[in-house]
């Protein structure tokens, strides 16, 4: 399937005026639309623009307002609780964030626990909100039940992403953002786009048992906690992804586990729910509450020198430091246009007549 | 090898006297006792009283300090950097814990970033503290240079554990304890004693190549992250390692990376030490920071009775919580007592006859 290039500025700028149309503010369709398009010039494609329809089904089932009022349940001073009143999580986590920041300026730390929000895009956008104050930020969500704790063959928890962002001086910032799945959901789309199997350890069928079925989770199957069976820790995937549901959801009162709200609008979120929406969990940390700032930043630039040149297995494979892949594809796409596959490309025009917005 | 049982709490008599024997305080011996007790009560056998040796070869190496003034190098109402003086990370990690809990009480959380350490024991031990302060506890440690990065077949990275404590209401609290390694150095151990080799995936040879050596380590190989291979997302097990690394260390002003100390006195810390000792860092959140105690604790035993009652692959290994092991494993030990090898037992005799303790 040939894929075609776009102008990222456009596809936001479309993107933007969608969501204006659906009832945001010109701001929070602006913050919406930036979130995404990072997405895709970061090379998450399954978090970017392709997920505008989701969205938009989301708001067609009632089950998003686009014009929440994100009201501030609980506070202390490094700590408060809101309600994001079942807004965007793309539109609520940025949001959350700056509340999280303004704490940390204040006394050294900040934590904000979100309730009743939606899909927030990805982790790392909100991390990477704190780079610039010279903080470190946090960002996890729950999501989706998708994966079987290890032993069950019961979907209890989402991909629930874990980012983390380190600020450097010269070097480019650490910035790791992963599911704490074996293998995340838009692994598994691009193998079904080119009719491949799954490795081992990625997925399991209804029963339990092992499969390479890439449309596994269509037919009853489950995601794998990281470290994908028992003898390889999968325990240690299933705690990640129990920490990050309970922070963003038993902490925040939202819906945690199996009761999370599904994504997908045609999917009726479970009846006798255990809380509101789905949850998010922020931070920020100053580094000068802990240290010089730039003392920091000189050993991160160590750190990531250290670890970059380290001895490889291979020549040809050099060792990674986390957020290289995203920002090299960043840097291509910025030039090159973001890569769009047909069907993605048809389904934006599609939107675009539904509000009179020429793609 | 016929284990013998020993009741636990001559086990910690007999260990908090050989650390006052060293010099340690009566109070400091009882606190680090403790934590090495708790250690083998949870079934943690390689971090309990079989690591007394390792601890007193580090004082003899002059790499241990017995009497610590430990100190606040720096703080901001949620934030604390201290300077444990070389002390034993059982003494240190525990006292950094309290301040933060302390800072919790204040201001919503609590967060300390520890350099100039020593080997601190279980991760959960810390954790656990904050429990009965209806507190969500966290600890983090960085340790001997092991484990390869993904792409690598140098060590560059601990086995750096996560410890998170959650309580609860009536359920047992969810206490989670891992390394972010596919496999921890005790269950090479465990694979040595017995003969046996490792299942594929747990560590590499000096080539960094598979292998299936439980003597891996000895033999030049590093332990793989959680993931194993990148297939199987170790990059992910590598960010996690990374993350821990840099909290516990970057940011408190500790050796990272290569540069951390080894816990084994006979090998010498690397020239040119970009930090002090080795890096710990633990925090406390106060449940009622986000939202009261009582509801957040309701609910966490709902998401346990939930996921402990979710549908198993096979009815004979039901789906578990994290603590669980541990827990039934310290109520046995308690009343059957903790069962040690004959070559702990020798090597615990010599160091009895060593400091004149009876054993």
């Amino acid at each position: 399937m040939e894929e075609t290039r776009f102008d990222y500025k456009k596809l936001q700028t479309f993107t933007a005026t969608v969501l204006e149309a659906i009832g945001h503010s010109p701001e929070d369709a602006l913050l919406a639309s930036n979130v995404l398009i990072t997405a895709d010039l970061r090379g998450v494609d399954s978090h970017g623009v392709a997920r505008l329809r989701g969205y938009i089904n989301l708001w067609k089932a009632q089950r998003m307002n686009p014009k929440p009022h994100i009201r501030i349940e609980h506070e202390t001073p490094s700590t408060a609780t809101i309600d994001g009143d079942q807004g965007l999580g793309l539109v609520v986590a940025p949001k959350a964030m700056n509340i999280a920041i303004e704490k940390a300026r204040n006394v050294g730390t900040g934590w904000v626990a979100i309730n009743n929000s939606n899909h927030f895009g990805i982790a790392g956008y909100h991390a990477m909100m704190a780079l610039e104050h010279d903080m470190i930020g946090f960002a996890f969500t729950n999501a989706t039940p998708t994966t079987a704790p290890t032993f069950s063959k019961q979907r209890m928890l989402g991909t629930n992403p874990i980012a983390v962002a380190f600020p450097t001086a010269t070097q480019a910032p650490f910035i790791a953002d992963f599911s704490t799945t074996t293998a995340a959901v838009g692994k598994l789309e691009i193998l079904q786009r080119k009719n491949l199997q799954t490795p081992t350890g990625w997925i399991q069928d209804k029963d339990g048992n092992e499969t390479q079925d890439a449309y596994g989770l269509k037919h009853g199957g489950a995601l794998l906690p990281l470290g994908s069976d028992r003898e390889h820790s999968s325990h240690k995937g299933y705690c990640l992804g129990a920490i990050v549901d309970i922070m963003s959801a038993v902490l925040s009162g939202a819906n945690y586990g199996p009761w999370v709200p599904p994504f997908l609008a045609f999917m009726e979120p479970s009846q006798n729910q255990v809380g509101k929406g789905i949850g998010h969990f922020v931070g920020a940390m100053r580094i000068d509450a802990f240290r010089p700032a730039d003392e920091f930043k000189k050993h991160m630039d160590n750190w990531i020198t250290t670890f970059r040149n380290c001895t490889p297995v291979s020549q040809s494979e050099p060792v990674q430091i986390p957020g290289d892949y995203e920002r090299e594809c960043t840097e291509n796409r910025k030039k090159e246009g973001i890569p769009l596959l047909p069907i993605v490309i048809q389904d934006l025009q599609e939107i675009g007549k539904m509000f009179s917005v020429e793609f």
